[in-house]
């Protein structure tokens, strides 16, 4: 293992799993870390996310050799400034985050003399915070890494290791593609399921109650994401705002074509429509990225058991 | 137990789960069953669903003191015909369909002699078919059973104790009501669901390789409920216009918003609506209707243990 030292900034669902995990698969590895919020920095030194907890950015990455930004996109400038002072010239720069050429541009603007090479775990949940972590997040997942034209080619292969021995498959890709398949594959998803959340508490004829009390006839999927992490996904939006309003615009074309269908009774649009999309759903699941399980799990242990 | 036989028509999720939860739960109870298709038929024979698969619904719903319609919302009239004839004049009739008040109509109609009180459990899967049934399929979810303005009291009362023998918690309300809840709360997410999948798989700039490897990113969710049943699904929609498509009317209008909040970069906008929805998602998992364990036990299961 390269990296003897890493620190990591922001403790959250991200950091706080970079943190374990490094402990369980890295454990010649030292982590350092620092958390803006003082609450999450002292539940992280509970929790023992990282070996040490310190009480200044610039004191986390006085000694690393890789540095891991787990903060909200919106916020990733302001803090590798933070750090510009304090950083080892050999330090290899990276962070976890959801949009990759904002990201590339803010980290590269705020340190130009470091080299930078963003990446982005493919894995989470919808909860957040230094309670939220935990070392196998990262297990059969995907981390795209998006190196910058000009790349050490030695600093890339480091750090492509290093999620590989935290259990995630590496793809290579450049971030403006990177962010045209998460606004598809992530942030679409996202925007349409706090879209009908936020739909169904409005309602006048139907009570939040019976929305809550009925959510297992489908909308509760919905509920699971547009429970994430409000402040990152402001700021996944903003910045990665076009490949986000196209797809958003691919959508809307397809779910007017498919509300024209049900207005006019078009029984054979429905239904070809439908049919088609088991198709994506069976891949997922062979490719290891979903639990064929009724309800993966969800409810009683047999149930799950015995479909 | 006052039905001694029960007779189910269409073996699918549905039916096979009440068949199979009927052994379970109401042992001394005895099942008939039919499907149209012959295949599903000696599937069902197969795994034992129901105590005898006849060749026709007339033979199984002869000595039947209630029929559970257990096919597509477009199929109950059709299905409620075939067995006129054959139906004792005291039996109950029933079903399980996603909308209730185009299905109350069809087998009113078809049935114009018989007390016909329809009910809809909140349960499934995506999976359909014979093999898909298990018997503790409504274990903890709501069964909304809508009887018409004229009901036997005691028919009623016994078809609510078969639901709750069954599992399930039964609440009673009218099937205009049933319709727009269930609008909202199921057929909204799955049109939007087909809908984000369809559209995922028609990118240029995208591959569909790319979306199910990185389908993790929120995805994933949605392909879990478009994989369902695309007869039953063409069905309830057509079955349910007119709330489907005042749901989406609201639905489209609140996406609008975001757009322009994104368009625009209104941070306020963004992060207020990505705040309020998670309360939504706390009062379903405290009233158990979905798992607070991060990815519902997807993937490893120590992951699952240990968030």
């Amino acid at each position: 293992m390269t990296f003897a030292t890493i620190a990591i900034i922001g403790l959250g669902l991200q950091g706080g799993s970079i943190g374990l995990a490094v402990r369980e698969y890295l454990p010649e590895a030292r982590t350092t870390g620092y958390d803006i919020n003082p609450a999450h920095r002292a539940r992280a030194a509970e929790r023992r996310l990282v070996d040490t907890v310190c009480d200044s950015a610039a004191e986390a990455v006085r000694q690393a050799d890789l540095v891991i930004f787990c903060v909200p996109p919106g916020a990733m400038g302001i803090a590798a400034e933070q750090i510009r002072a304090a950083l080892p010239a050999h330090t290899l720069v990276s962070d976890v985050g959801s949009s990759k050429e904002a990201i590339a541009k803010a980290l590269g603007e705020a340190l130009p003399d470091h080299l930078v090479i963003p990446a982005h775990p493919v894995a989470g949940t919808e909860n957040s915070g230094p309670d939220a972590g935990f070392a196998h997040l990262f297990r059969n997942r995907w981390c795209i890494v998006t190196p910058p034209d000009k790349v050490d080619m030695l600093k890339l292969s480091e750090l492509v290791a290093f999620w590989e021995a935290l259990g995630a498959n590496v793809e290579i890709m450049t971030p403006a593609h990177h962010d045209l398949v998460l606004a598809v594959t992530s942030h679409l998803p996202h925007l349409i399921a706090y879209t009908i959340v936020g739909t169904a508490s409005d309602l006048e004829d139907v009570t939040q109650g019976e929305v809550i009390k009925y959510s297992a006839g489908g909308f509760r999927d919905f509920t699971r994401i547009a429970a994430s992490d409000p402040t990152m996904w402001r700021d996944v939006f903003l910045s990665n705002r076009e490949a986000v309003l196209t797809m958003l615009q691919r959508f809307t074309e397809d779910l007017t074509a498919l509300q024209r269908a049900i207005r006019v009774g078009d029984a054979d649009t429905l239904f070809d429509q439908f049919t088609r999309t088991r198709a994506i759903r069976r891949s997922i699941i062979e490719e290891g990225q979903d639990d064929s399980r009724p309800d993966f799990g969800r409810g009683d242990h047999e149930a799950a058991k015995n479909p």
